[in-house]
């Protein structure tokens, strides 16, 4: 035999030793049928829900694997009990945390995005996870919402953009993304039951697209249902949503989760389209009751709609050929590489994301960067210069190996610096679903602190929400819109003492800033996971040159937000029903259409070099709607450091049979430059990605005539707009 | 590209995604090599010792795994928790129960012992275990021994032929076989610093060749260490046993494993053999003492050690090798398959070696089999015809998902007979460690049970041994040789109210007999895991014909057994040391060479057929050194219906300078024969088998002269002998 062939036999023979795979030049397809037809009933329901907290089963008899999922989205989470919320008590879980997906969207960068999804899809199968469940693209729609910090932002082209690529990162290593939460979980108040209604051009436009890019070009594995209902259906049963739109229409060959609890009909679950329930409550009951899993939806009532004849026994099959397929990409795919878990590299990846994602947005007489070298005293004020915020938050909650806080990483960088810390306030130590009152005393925390900022020649607030119930944390929303724990109060008072002072939030969201004025600068540093404080430091020293941008709108105030612009029915509805009465005009498009100047624009973000762009020109002046347009411009760095910029470009439909939003974003690129250095850029267009969503048709509707191209740096900072017309 | 060429593509790309495998066609030694150049010492010692009660680290930045075990060997042990021996409550790993090892010795089946390997191997494989802990083959030395049941009785020769099969049916998973427990841990009481002294002659002859064919034929990847000590060091850490012979003689690439918590100084584990640590107690401490593993003897006082170079680096480098190469024949393998769990094949697999491993040892006017067409009223006696006997016994307890009681199975098949039941006795609930006395009335208990058996056709007396602590159990010895838990008064009884009485002994060791004349039947059942009753009804039934044959010799009394034979310095030693008195005469040994009768002989078992064995003959009269002797014969089957037959060839060296025993069996085959049908069988027997251990040039020495080769069907049911010569 020659050596090929050799390869070959051998190749064959590794193959064939399950019963599944006895045949590997079989069809994915024809394997699948040929499983089903061994199942009996029972063991294909099995399949279809969970058997512990973050698995189910597979068919144990013939070699078919378990399925584990494991809670991210920015990390890999700790393990937990089998049928509780305990934590395991495993010592091998503590996992690099990467930056919040808000930071990731802050970016503009596909690439990070892609070496983001490698690097955690690397430490799931290192654990064992076939299904990471993440990346979550709700789009954010008040800043009010509690999780908007798992999420990327409220443009729809941008969190498509982003998703993709952080799914290809983690399928390549066996591992599912779960992508969530299918459709309209935009807010937490409420979530297990709120009746949402809008469009069907918002949610076409607005809610859907990121989704759909997902299925469409991110090929991702499985999708998560929403808690909450749409139309009267909960979303892990919904027929419009599922059936028609993400199986149908989408052509999804993955899998449908539920998000923990929230299947709620058995017909329905069984017809539109759920294919794993997990999470439905049986906490305590398996001491009692031996088989607590059996009494889910699709386990034991499930099956006797099926014996009964009430449901097809060919409707399950789909679902289980649907979980099978996704076995064959992960736990059954023998050619998936193993994993690692805390690598450099990893933990690299995580830095390099945060120091792209940490916007600079104030930078009065360049504040920042500060020279370690010249500064003698650094006064560094705030509960989150030293609070952990891989700790709280929700199912994102994760152990990590480690976290250097901001206080940390500015010690360790300016070194030579007099580094002065005071707390300020105190939020009271976070456990999830309640916030223990701080036995703390505010005042005297407010003393020491204006003591210690006056001593220094720059004072650095750090503060911001934090992962408690009621700020960025999962269940429930934020109540106000601004700063907690009477930071206002505090700095107003620092202000007065040390007018050289700079704010670092740390948030998931926009806040209020009454103070902006009156301090230096301003700095959003997200959740940023393990390398917090050294990304921190890399920026507020320089060594970095910031080039994040704000991926959603900060108002001034929160009525200037498009969800809060209404009655209390458009958020956060009556307890039952809400509706989106903002329609299509979420986040800028809300701000630019409405003319309501925010307080920082979507896409903007300051460097410490600058740019100028040239050359801003269409390759065509006039399209069919099947071409695609190129935009190109010149970047040239006019600073004297290396910096990074996004060209954005938006488009306005100049003259349409529907209102449209006065900007849309329909490109971007981010491009790296050395100081004097010019770059030609080209961003591509498809035509038809200038239609709106046409109710009246139930589809895409490009109309002929005038567009304009806006080529800036934000939404709100448009160097050059172009005029074309579409035939 | 051609299809062979993209196939090696594809090929070569699958098995280069990770660091240690970028260049797949490097040896396995220079993978090993390379991978050790990158590793800390830390990361290295780590390896070596355990991060959990039944895992060990791998380097999860590099994406090498974790080391997963699972105590064996009788089915894969229910998940415990992290850091205790709770158990996790998880409800996936309800496993096949196989028969224990005792009876898979007593099949004389080398195939069964492959299927039982390869099903259980094939279990861990399903549940994510890297290396099974087991078989066991340790040398059966008195019937008091806690732990015979786990092991393959008493004779070197027929454990080392019964332990390769197991082995390679293991590992043919990608799991590694963990054979144990080495060496001299031939009792559980003091094993955990009891000092062994034997004569060389006998730890060659009889304690180690089990292990040495484990090594050589089997190719095993893990041996586990003794708790006891040997010549004044611990087994584990035992500069003769391990360096010398295992790793030395043997040329052992796999890795030594401790027992749990038998490691006892760090200085010896490093230097003589040991490769990981387990189980050393840290119970509890891990709430308060965040790293109790580092505690390790092989963590943190080893690295103390390596840093202030009282030891060499080197040292460690040579553990960490050895764990990389069972790393790539295990975990990472991508070859390996899927594993399996509690397959029909699996169940099947466990009943056919519990129906060949029954002994039938008494059937006088053929009370067996029971036709179930014609019996009218069975009673079933005792406490084991319904005790669950997967639970219990230490270390190798089982969640299974299905255990036929012996009562079940013979509800089962004799459907059409009346069936009484009474417990008879009770020994009171099991609980590891000790025994929680029974509050049952043991009085009434007997009273019903004499009631019972005097309106039966037939009485099945279940009884034996359970595994209770101070019975069959790992921890302790039995106290007493008889029937625990007033059997032998209750069974006088019943023989008192009907003579038609049959004894099932369940238990995994001999017991004395003094009823053994007054019953009619008696068969040796074993412990025989989830298809235990339908087994028995088998044989019972007459549908299938017994053909176990005992694997060790039961004793009239105890003092007829070697081990007892001498003062208690031989058993159970002094507290501190003990010798091996007895020396090579172990079992059949002893009471040949001594003449004293056993009440059943080593290799003894009844048929329900008869055969006749003719023509037996060697192929030659003399031999040189290096041949191999081939002992031919017929053999028929004279009955009317079919069974197998075991022909065994047992050595005498007729003159020798050495005392050598009477009989040493040198081959065995069993063979399977329809009514009046005839075979030839032929066995082997390598020339150099005949040698003995010889102290004094510390070698095996094969003496010229004449020896006989004695043919038959037990130990002591001789056909016929063979005079041959040695040149």
């Amino acid at each position: 035999m020659n050596k090929l062939l050799f390869t070959f036999f051998l190749f064959t023979l590794i193959s064939s030793n399950q019963i599944f795979a006895q045949n590997s030049s079989q069809s994915m397809d024809s394997k699948i049928e040929n499983i089903i037809k061994q199942l009996t009933l029972k063991e294909k329901l099995d399949m279809c829900h969970a058997q512990s907290k973050f698995s189910s089963k597979g068919v144990a008899r013939l070699g078919i694997p378990e399925l584990w999922m494991s809670d991210g989205p920015h990390g890999v989470r700790a393990e937990i009990d089998w049928d509780s919320w305990n934590h395991a008590g495993w010592t091998n879980d503590s996992c690099t945390a990467f930056p919040a997906l808000t930071c990731l969207a802050a970016t503009f960068n596909t690439e990070l995005s892609y070496k983001y999804g490698k690097a955690i899809g690397e430490e799931a199968r290192y654990r064992k996870k076939d299904i990471l469940l993440g990346p979550g693209v709700n789009i954010y729609r008040t800043p009010l919402n509690g999780r908007n910090f798992e999420y990327m932002g409220e443009d729809p082209y941008l969190a498509s953009k982003m998703v993709v690529p952080y799914i290809h990162g983690v399928q390549e290593n066996g591992v599912a993304a779960c992508v969530k939460h299918y459709v309209l979980n935009n807010q937490e108040h409420w979530r297990d039951h709120i009746n949402v209604e809008l469009s069907d051009r918002a949610l076409y436009e607005i809610y859907l697209p990121a989704f759909k890019a997902a299925v469409q070009e991110g090929k991702v594995w499985s999708i998560m249902g929403a808690y909450n209902q749409f139309r009267g259906q909960y979303c892990c049963h919904n027929e419009l949503l599922v059936n028609k739109i993400l199986k149908g229409d989408w052509a999804f060959d993955g899998i449908l989760v539920t998000d923990w609890g929230a299947t709620h009909d058995t017909k329905q679950a069984a017809l539109y389209g759920l294919d794993i329930e997990m999470g439905t409550g049986t906490d305590g009951l398996t001491s009692s009751l031996k088989n607590a899993y059996d009494n889910y939806f699709m386990a034991h009532p499930l099956r006797k709609m099926v014996e009964s004849g009430e449901i097809d026994e060919s409707v399950i099959d789909e679902k289980v050929s649907r979980i099978l397929r996704l076995m064959f990409r992960t736990n059954m795919d023998k050619s998936r590489p193993f994993g690692s878990m805390n690598s450099q590299e990893h933990f690299n990846v995580a830095r390099e994301i945060a120091q792209e994602g940490i916007v600079l947005l104030k930078n009065e007489n360049n504040t920042f960067p500060i020279d370690p070298e010249k500064v003698q005293t650094i006064a560094v004020i705030g509960e989150n210069a030293t609070k952990m915020m891989t700790i709280g938050g929700g199912s994102s909650e994760l152990k990590t190996i480690h976290e250097i806080s901001p206080l940390e990483g500015i010690q360790k960088r300016f070194k030579n610096a007099k580094i002065l810390h005071a707390m300020g306030y105190a939020s009271g130590p976070s456990v999830y679903g309640r916030v223990v009152e701080s036995k703390l005393n505010a005042d005297s925390l407010q003393v020491e602190a204006i003591k210690v900022a006056a001593k220094a020649d720059i004072v650095l607030f750090v503060g911001g929400l934090n992962k408690n119930h009621h700020q960025d944390c999962e269940g429930d929303d934020r109540k106000h819109f601004s700063l907690p724990f009477g930071q206002d109060d505090l700095l107003n008072k620092i202000i007065a003492v040390n007018k050289n002072t700079a704010v670092l939030l740390v948030s998931g969201n926009a806040v209020e800033m009454p103070w902006l004025s009156k301090v230096k600068a301003v700095v959003q540093t997200w959740y940023l996971g393990s390398e917090a404080g050294n990304a921190i430091a890399d920026i507020l020293s320089g060594d970095v040159n910031p080039s994040g941008k704000l991926p959603f709108s900060f108002p001034v105030k929160l009525e200037d937000n498009a969800a809060h612009a209404f009655d209390e029915f458009s958020y956060p509805g009556d307890g039952t029903n809400q509706e989106y009465k903002e329609d299509i005009l979420v986040g800028y498009r809300w701000h630019d259409t409405k003319k309501i100047k925010p307080l920082y624009a979507f896409g903007f973000g300051l460097s410490y070099t600058s740019f100028e762009i040239l050359n801003v020109k269409s390759d065509k002046r006039s399209y069919g709607k099947e071409d695609s347009i190129t935009v190109s411009c010149k970047i040239r760095n006019t600073g004297k450091i290396k910096g990074n910029e996004v060209i954005q470009v938006y488009a306005n439909d100049v003259k349409a049979s529907v209102l449209r939003p006065l900007k849309e974003l329909k490109a971007f690129k981010k491009v790296n430059l050395n100081p004097g250095e010019t770059k030609t850029i080209t961003l591509i267009i498809p035509t038809k990605d200038l239609a709106f969503f046409d109710d009246s048709i139930m589809d895409w509707n490009l109309e002929k005539g005038n567009f304009k191209l806006m080529v800036g740096v934000s939404s709100r900072d448009i160097e050059k707009t172009i005029s074309i017309e579409v035939n």
